[in-house]
């Protein structure tokens, strides 16, 4: 076992050395600009429209419908801003649990927005969704996520979906926790908006894709060249969006393999803590979570104070539910609106296949040094 | 000499080896999320912010006027639009012979425009410039770029800057086809806003950077994260970002080197061309031009007609000066605005220093049979 214990993929994952191979393979000999139309152009081109085949392919899309970006957020700054101006939106419905590049890009549309109300497990409300929506007079968008980076919380996507569709609403769907972990098919599930990042599950930082549904036409958001169907303007990722192709193919191959594993892991940690620790909470624990997420807070102690540090030193990456802002510590927005105690100190762990056992193991004997045990 | 023979630099570069191999040895062991505060958080910041510092050193910035972006086009696009937005702005000052990124993005402000006249050159009148700036009312943003990128003038952005300052103008370059092969020294030259992409300078396509000087305050362009000090959203390109870093300091490092020995590829496809072909002109040939471009325009004949699809089927990479919309050529609007023949057929030559002469003597013997020779 090689220390740090990376125990953070629900921040990023490592690349996965067959993805690390299909970017070389493009990266030595492929370097036309896709926008070029002779030979090195044309063979650019065709890497990218594979790629995007594959893509289609996993959520059962049109590939007209795949667009390559920079990033997730790149790709939900870009569908809300453009969907408000396209679409006539004069109301969004989410909830104070949403992804900050989803909530300040909200929040600049200056337009009126509704926060649906979150239970103590980071849970909506379908009937208040209903009701809302049942006022159909204002043109509304609802963004929520597929699952809760923070928490784990899975939302009811399909119910959400068909709510939306029912009352004429347009739905934008931040999927970057579930993509490769969580099927998602857009035939099924009828979304409008959906946004992915390749770097979630073990392909490259810097690239990511968006669904957007045939029906709905939207302006640009980036302008210059007529790539990706004019929608997003700069010459495209080449070796990004070959990784993300493989990351995505291989995750989608290996998925059982990879979540019952996770799955694994995620419940060894549970039991270890309920077994050793007390006054545990498990947030979003009353929940359907996301198998690679935990969210745990502990009680409040003289060690716990320091926990985010004394796990760094003890060679475990994991991260904070809080976010760290000019040296004083605040809860994070998602645990202040399911109610959260600030003064307990929150940890998330999260799992990648690549994570084991022993690696489980580890953490619960440092674990032990961090915090009161059970007596 | 192997075929095709790759003559469109100026649309995009290959990888040099160095360059995948400083991205291997990040894209291998480094994975951590560069806003995560554990280890591996830290460490791949850090191969970040060496990478921030090489790019600054060489613009002789500061490292916090430095911003690492998906594209240029990316860049152009949110600092014009923020710009107009933060400033003030009330009128852009530009030419029609932009880059598609600057000039839509210009028009999609909707506010007072003006497009400074080209000669037949493609070069700006300052003294047009100044008398327009002398009208200090309107709050002006000048938009120039430091290189055509069809047709290879440089305009004088060290006057332009400096009239911009007089007059109290912001000042914003496209930059893309200058850096790594001109000098910028933004101490020296009073620019506020610049732009650059990797991939024209053998670094990876999909990321690119951005200065904003230091006195300048503008607001984000992406809402999310708080990465590039809150300018610039979403997960960091981490193997692009080193990629980039690589590339700028060997091109900069060999900069002498390359660029005599583009500067002689371009002299000798000139004089080959004048020696045995009849009624040709250099586009922008009584300006100053950039080293690795060289627009051609032949005369029109049915073999003309057919040149780009002949320099491709002979194993030719090159580019039309023209853009290719719904299966019918139009002059660009570079072309266009020069006052270009649009009977002529013009074909963009560009060079990087992995080119050879006898790649333009193979390039000499293909166009003889394409366009009429020298009586």
């Amino acid at each position: 076992m090689n220390l740090p214990i990376y125990l953070d993929n629900a921040s990023t994952t490592p690349l996965l050395p067959e993805v690390i191979e299909a970017m070389n393979s493009v990266m030595t000999d492929e370097y036309g600009n896709p926008s070029s139309i002779h030979a090195k152009g044309r063979k650019s081109k065709s890497v990218i429209e594979a790629a995007r085949k594959t893509v289609a392919k996993v959520i059962n899309a049109s590939v007209a419908e795949v667009f390559f970006t920079s990033s997730a957020t790149e790709a939900n700054n870009g569908m809300i801003s453009s969907a408000v101006k396209s679409l006539g939106i004069s109301r969004i419905i989410t909830t104070k649990a949403e992804h900050p590049c989803v909530l300040n890009t909200i929040q600049s549309q200056k337009i009126d927005t509704v926060y649906l109300s979150l239970n103590s497990n980071g849970e909506i409300d379908l009937y208040e969704l209903n009701h809302l929506l049942s006022d159909s007079d204002p043109k509304t968008l609802v963004s929520l996520m597929y699952i809760n980076n923070e928490i784990g919380v899975i939302h009811p996507v399909n119910k959400i979906a068909e709510l939306c569709k029912e009352h004429n609403a347009y739905f934008h769907c931040d999927a970057v926790q579930a993509v490769g972990k969580y099927k998602i098919d857009v035939q099924k599930t009828p979304i409008h908006f959906l946004s992915s990042s390749a770097h979630k599950f073990h392909g490259p930082k810097g690239v990511g894709f968006m669904y957007i549904n045939g029906d709905v036409s939207i302006e640009p958001y980036l302008y210059g060249g007529s790539q990706e169907r004019n929608m997003r303007a700069g010459t495209e990722n080449l070796y990004g969006i070959v990784g993300l192709a493989k990351a995505l193919e291989l995750a989608v191959h290996e998925k059982e393999s990879r979540m019952s594993h996770i799955a694994s892991l995620k419940a060894k940690l549970l039991e270890e803590l309920m077994t050793h620790f007390v006054d545990l909470k498990i947030n979003a624990g009353g929940a359907q979570t996301a198998a690679h997420i935990a969210s745990i807070s502990f009680p409040h102690s003289d060690k716990s104070e320091l926990m985010m540090f004394n796990l760094d030193i003890n060679g475990i990456c994991a991260s904070a539910g809080s976010a760290c802002s000019s040296g004083v510590e605040h809860d994070s927005p998602v645990l202040e609106a399911i109610g959260h105690d600030p003064k307990r100190k929150t940890v998330r762990f999260s799992f990648s296949h690549l994570n084991t056992a022993e690696e489980i193991d580890y953490l619960i004997e440092k674990l032990k040094t961090l915090t009161p045990l059970q007596s």
